[in-house]
């Protein structure tokens, strides 16, 4: 009882930091970076960061939490397995989306890609993201898949989610940190550098922390032990319940 | 047996990882940035990147797989709690100094401090270290503290130990990638932007990657159970059994 209120607070916080990720990402790229458009300019480019926090932040944070939510654990695990998988492939599609965004813009204006610590770290990120989803696809959600295989492949799955997530922060974090020096610049008309931490400077780092904080909840909440669905035969009995569950 | 054996293996990537870290930061400040002095000029930054990556990931990552290490498991506990808090100090102290020399060279050029993203992650994970140096040095080497209180203070000893890696690696990470785009510009004189990827962009990326490498092995290393020390009473025993040791 005490493990379950600690979870549902641990949730809760989760939640409203998810909240306040896209809340933030979303305010910052339409009230100080001119909005979004797909016109290969920089309106174009502020799609990246939200479709980013949206897709390898957020989404996939609430995606790998999914099983710890003790109501769950009554019931069939299959409907969940669909939830995890379906929430995760929206997450991918987002990423692509946000890359998609980015390289446009980069090509429209004869900028290279690729080049930056932080488009390395990214572009891992993503493709380690695109893998696991497709491994995870074939070890968990296909039926032919063997038992002894999901056993196996389970715990390297579980902590590639945990990385996968560390490395999305990594991207973020550089990410923001980047585009405020590219964007914040003191001239004449009245604009700050970033080293004066304008209002746009102070709002973008405070997103930073806030991702930085709701991936630690995730990550907290993924390795608690007591945490985890108790019952380590689920994926053998999934697929015959629900098929008793239809009777 | 077999567990010995992939814990050995671990182990001796992360050292191999460590020794490129050291080479590659180090090789990059001296070969690239000029080299190091304490003149509150360039030179004393480029202690900041070399003290923090040594300091803050590569002592801080050995120290905090001491434990793992299975020869150790047979030995009293002591003396390895005292290398892994002599060398935790270690990269403390190598940590404050590397702040020390980003500090003065910006106080020395009138540049704010504590600005960037970058900064106020770096400076959130140096201040989490030393709190939980001092609170693992209270809870856990003075003789007086009762065994009540090491038990309930280890899982968030070993939990804040983890985070604080993962935010040391999202600093160096956003540092080098700042770093490059400060110093890398295109110019008459034949120097290339960070968009041309030249030699020093390929050398400090990969260091990035290295760090970044070098951080999920040691995770993994902290959160497999199996590589965790079997004696849990060993907290009662260590002092006890060393004044045994000493007749």
């Amino acid at each position: 009882m005490k493990g379950t209120v600690a979870f549902y607070t641990a949730h809760l916080l989760c939640l409203v930091l998810s909240v306040v990720c896209v809340v933030l990402v979303v305010y910052w790229n339409s009230s100080y970076r001119g909005g979004f458009a797909w016109d290969h300019k920089a309106k174009q480019f502020n799609w990246h960061p939200v479709l980013m926090v949206l897709g390898l932040v957020v989404l996939y944070g609430n995606a790998a939490v999914v099983y710890r939510i003790p109501l769950t654990w009554g019931q069939n695990k299959l409907p969940w397995k669909l939830l995890h998988a379906g929430l995760l492939l929206l997450s991918l599609i987002f990423a692509v989306v946000g890359l998609c965004a980015v390289f446009d813009f980069h090509n429209a204006g004869n900028t290279p890609n690729l080049y930056s610590l932080h488009s390395w770290v990214g572009i891992t990120t993503t493709v380690l993201f695109a893998m696991q989803w497709a491994a995870g696809f074939g070890a968990f959600l296909l039926p032919c898949s063997p038992m002894a295989l999901r056993v196996f492949v389970k715990p390297a799955h579980v902590w590639m989610g945990s990385t996968i997530l560390v490395l999305s922060v990594v991207s973020c974090i550089s990410g923001i940190n980047e585009k405020l020096f590219f964007v914040l610049k003191k001239s004449t008309n009245g604009t700050h550098s970033y080293a004066e931490l304008p209002a746009e400077a102070v709002l973008a780092n405070s997103l930073g922390v806030v991702i930085v904080a709701f991936a630690l909840v995730v990550l907290k909440i993924l390795a608690n032990q007591s945490w985890r669905r108790p019952d380590p035969r689920s994926e053998e009995g999934e697929y015959r319940s629900l098929r008793t569950d239809e009777h």
